[in-house]
């Protein structure tokens, strides 16, 4: 037992508890409040073991499940960003590179990488696993909105073209489900949650 | 593709949602608000990542993970339970029966069968992934409480004797924290956030 490396990792424990002071913009579906980042994750992560029969042969539904874990545990320290703020984005990678450094930091050498290579991995798009795992990101916060009349897409001013870019990634990542996310957008449009 | 499937799934996660809703007596660690089931969810989820080197090699890290994203699940009809709450207790497992048979008969039969029974082997705590998910389940509440001067200690006027039959499954689970998780009692003890 290395009980410096424990430390350490009961220190990256404890630090993890501030994600449960980041709010995002999606609402509850029951309106009374803002999601924190924690429950998000929980929620897809859930997502990935109910939806997991729609992932391709390459995709495993362990490692995303992981992934999907840790994929916002940067915003501890770089906050969350509204998915269609242009500003706030534009510096977000930075912030979020900084954030890593000393969040992942905290660790041994050996799980820093582990955590910061299924980040990144993420955040990139481009493997079976990390693009499965970007569709359900984008996919929880769609039917939060669709079950709450469209409230954060009232807030940024959002048309069904950003949402349908926004939501592209599921064309590749769950190929199976678009024409279900597609129906639902038009549906949004037609009851004027979301502007044509 | 079978769209009453999708439907029921998509249903479910829906119904997920409300999990948001279920606060737990736990603060978090900077005091500014109790934490909600979800979050505490995903809370123990990352620790399984952290803490797997301390599994046993019977253990299968990747299903421990999935059984602590559903273990708490029935709480969205059945609430959740004060673990000192001897009263509150006594009705526990008849309402989270039958709060499972209706979240569970939300999707078909095979994947409600997955999920219960992952619910339930977790509840029993016998088999080692049961032991090993039990075991972060109970750690991380306590390490919330030495965080925030024993605050649900306080509530429910909890004794260390308590505290130590509450862990007591950590000799079990993750014996080798053991050491570290007794002398932490014995620091709250000491700090006076815990009567002797």
């Amino acid at each position: 037992m290395d009980k410096e490396r424990l430390e350490k990792q009961i220190k990256f424990i404890i630090e993890a508890d501030r994600l449960k002071n980041i709010q995002r913009q999606t609402l509850l579906i029951d309106k009374s409040r803002r999601e924190t980042v924690p429950e998000h994750s929980w929620h897809i992560a859930l997502m990935a073991m109910v939806l997991k029969e729609y992932a391709g042969e390459d995709v495993d539904i362990d490692r995303v499940i992981k992934m999907l874990l840790v994929h916002d545990l940067v915003e501890i320290y770089a906050g969350d960003t509204f998915a269609y703020d242009e500003v706030g984005n534009a510096g977000k990678k930075e912030r979020e590179q900084i954030a890593a450094d000393r969040l992942f930091g905290m660790v041994d050498k050996d799980q820093a990488e582990e955590f910061r290579s299924l980040w990144e991995e993420f955040d990139k798009m481009q493997t079976p696993d990390a693009l499965f795992a970007a569709s359900l990101d984008r996919l929880q916060p769609f039917l939060n909105n669709c079950m709450t009349e469209g409230h954060t897409w009232g807030l940024g001013n959002v048309t069904s073209g950003m949402v349908y870019n926004r939501l592209e990634v599921i064309k590749k990542g769950i190929p199976e489900l678009w024409e279900f996310v597609e129906n639902l957008i038009k549906d949004c449009v037609q009851k004027q949650y979301l502007k044509p």
